[in-house]
């Protein structure tokens, strides 16, 4: 019968790293979700139960582990020697994809003076990186994706939306001012393996946020592919840009029926933040002349 | 500037409907979160902001309810009307994609009677369809996808972990006996678009079940292995299987440091449930002599 | 100055403690999530940071795991044995409440036959104790609380709502007819210490889920009380029901823009679920001649 | 039978209201999540389903945008608003809760400008207020708690945990440098009903961050009550402080199967951040001299 296994990896999932430079009274500290996989010749464990090629996924865990201790630096950085190590461990690994999740903590500042070991966690907004490793020896390939989830944005004017075609099923008015509101997902894939990861990172932030609030608004994909359209334009380091951008939509609260208004003026206007359904758009800005690397957003969530 | 717009599909996420047949007493209820997006060419709205183009994702979710309106039936057959309904509305529109997540509703029982109109929703396992369009007019192809999600299953024995290489960073113990638990997310590719969805659906669910339970696991990858495969040896129209498995680990709690033993005997072995990190095993199996279609499953959470 | 310590209390929260009866073949498993708290002197540990009298959150949760060796039966039962374990440890510990949440796993069927040890977990439904221990020594109180989270139902006709007063920001129609839903969380005060928790537990439930169907709704309070009363009126040993019920609601979709109508007849009646805003009704029912014991609920969610 | 209602009330939870001051070109919005409850005389509606008295859930929904067209102000002035309005708007409405959650929006700086119309939303970290009224007329009582909820901290050091009393299951080890991390949640109650709620809030706040920072802490309670005393301390017209603050343990991991250790010096201390089972500590700081007052706080999660 021709039933055979098909694609797979398996691997630690979450593990929750922190780690405190205590090497001066200015503590450091850097607190992580990693995630390992690994590809490569793992059919006997499923065909037969033999678990010979099977590093343990508790080993990946202590692997995180053991090299924390010698130091993380970025989520980029971290992902590369983890998935390095992994992809080189045994003959059988042809490839490993390490998923990382860096929390960001502020020094908490007593009478205007930042502390040295005291910290905040502002929740939200979250750093990414992926890094994949594809193939062992001279021919091994190694992407690195950066990007961010859950950077929540909103505008209060500046947005329109026109000009759209009407089936059948078409009901929504045309507005020429709307809030508009979403949670950018942004991953961008660099070109190389060795770069200012940190420097890199906060320079494409800006430019998403400074983009998403400067622009003029038709569409929300007009907005997405501003953002990276920008991005692309001032970091050549940057390949692509994939985005994921929920509509969050803010509806104008109908007040007529108590004999109200709800127009600009002295008084505020009200709007109701609606939970589901929303729309979903999702969009990557690309350089033409730069090969595609598909194995690089294998397994990362996302339509494109 | 060779910046250009790579891949993209845009649409209504999370539509709640909920359709009751009340043309009996005894009345029937459908609920499910419905998603559609919508791929094809809608450049002009990412680089002018020019929505000719864009179908509203507000009149796709009236879509959804317009439909529903007409009749439900199974997830799979409401994903394919929709689908092909929307990927035919527009010339540019060149494909969709519907996913539906379908919650049960088991009848409350009064006296031991099943009642007309009082339902109870069981939580936890979803089921789910992915419909794909792909292209419009004759070239069109048609992908269904079933599954489920959070299927959780465990075994108190009959599961083993031994045999793996022990690397530097190995120090798990080897187990000829311990507990294996899982949250089974499933979803198979059918190779047909006229099939008998719910019997397929409730036989692939049991197949996965009984495969689990009846398994002896020398490594999780094995029941993985042997659920998938048990499909695709009783459902001929299933091309392949992917599911992704965590390992929610039970540890054997050390009660040795109180004076008690914890071995299996007149009193219950004591495990502690862990959250993070967990193992996350990942793969298909796959029939030989059937032509992949990558496009069915773009968009689907998932490494593979 | 006057600033004192009010009240307090400490414990481990979220213990995820599995066991299994392994004594025959057929195995049996118990699920629970156990949060222990103290109550008592530990003022020093407040004011000083003296912790002579702080019972480590660790060692209760070894407790938690020891205990279970010993067996562990219904949740009650568990709750009663750790919340007078850990009352009497210490002089200075005055009481104890232990809070547990069981989750159920229900035998898998291979070929129509229940397995003996590969189990599922229905989602959703929790089954949930509280018990507290109140003072130490002759003059102790013990309470028993139990309950469930969760319950969700829903009918799809049998629920009126009309009648209601007239404000300047009341526009909701009157309705005959309408489609009821709430997720159920209920818990109740057992007015003894030494029940048959599981035959009570099992037909409380029963009493709850009955009684929302065969009430013909006429408002979602009302529903809540008859369930309520129904509890009291079956069961002698409980003194009291508390009742969160959240207004799940279901609207009616408007389909006349599209040239639909959506009433009742041979095709489904369409609506859409709604997340936010949502009615929530809270509300006992209680007997007259018991006298209450509010210390029961200290520390337990909800209004009353 | 003498089995009757007891407490209840009822209302809508979670009203999700948006508000925009556009009168000049530099916005300022308003994000709030608004619950209210009514208390009073419904008793007909939960044993006879008449809703003569009862306000609809819907209307106080569509009160509260009606009452942010108005303006809305700090979190405790719309809370105050909106209470008592609805206590005050039947003669059976004999009290009114309203808990507002307050979520912040900063600006997005482009090129080093806070833009006008453009904002962020940082995570986490939510501000709250809960008005209460009691009764109506001239003995009408109203009370305001303001607090925040996630505002998570950590510190590196200058934390101990030694002393402790040791039972049969204590198997800790004590430690003189422990990583010490919370997300807390504070609420406290003001004194009076005209305040400067928003300069009030912003002191607070500082104070519990301080205090938590600046605390060598011998036992998480002493870090808790030294926040909440501190608050009485500096701010008069708070009468007390409640505080809920889980113990995110962040294990020392222990490297040495690998050959490493784990101690402070040049390379990172190593830490396993865990999920559950946590500590969980509650506790009030109050003054003396002012009476309790139980209803402010009834209906508010938590312990004390």
């Amino acid at each position: 019968m021709a039933i055979r296994l098909g694609a797979n990896q398996y691997g630690k999932a979450e593990v929750r790293v922190v780690a405190v430079d205590r090497s001066s009274p200015r503590h450091e500290i850097v607190d992580l979700n990693v995630s390992s996989a690994l590809r490569g010749d793992f059919a006997a464990a499923h065909t037969a139960g033999d678990n010979a090629h099977v590093l343990t996924t508790d080993a990946q865990k202590n692997t995180v582990f053991a090299l924390a201790r010698d130091g993380v630096g970025s989520p980029e950085a971290f992902g590369l020697r983890l998935a390095r190590h992994l992809a080189g461990s045994y003959p059988w690994i042809t490839g490993a994809r390490v998923a990382v999740e860096s929390y960001g903590w502020e020094r908490i500042a007593v009478a205007g003076v930042p502390h040295d070991h005291a910290f905040r966690r502002p929740g939200g907004e979250v750093r990414t990186a992926v890094v994949t490793v594809d193939g062992d020896g001279p021919g091994a390939q190694t992407h690195v994706l950066a990007g961010l989830t859950d950077l929540v944005v909103l505008k209060t004017t500046g947005s329109e939306f026109r000009g759209f075609p009407r089936d059948r099923y078409t009901t929504l008015a045309e507005t020429g001012d709307r809030v508009l509101a979403t949670a950018v997902t942004a991953r961008w894939r660099y070109l190389g393996t060795d770069l200012d990861w940190d420097g890199l990172f906060t320079g494409v932030r800006t430019t998403l946020l400074e983009t998403f609030a400067a622009t003029h608004s038709l569409a929300l994909q007009q907005s997405l592919y501003a953002m990276g359209e920008a991005v692309l334009e001032r970091f050549g380091d940057v390949a692509e840009v994939r985005m994921s951008m929920p509509n969050r939509h803010h509806f104008l609260q109908d007040l007529s029926a108590f004999g109200l208004d709800n127009t600009p003026g002295d008084r505020p206007v009200v709007y109701h933040a609606d939970d589901r359904p929303y729309g979903l758009i999702e969009g990557s800005v690309v350089r033409d002349d730069v090969p595609p690397a598909e194995v690089a957003w294998q397994g990362t969530p996302g339509f494109c």
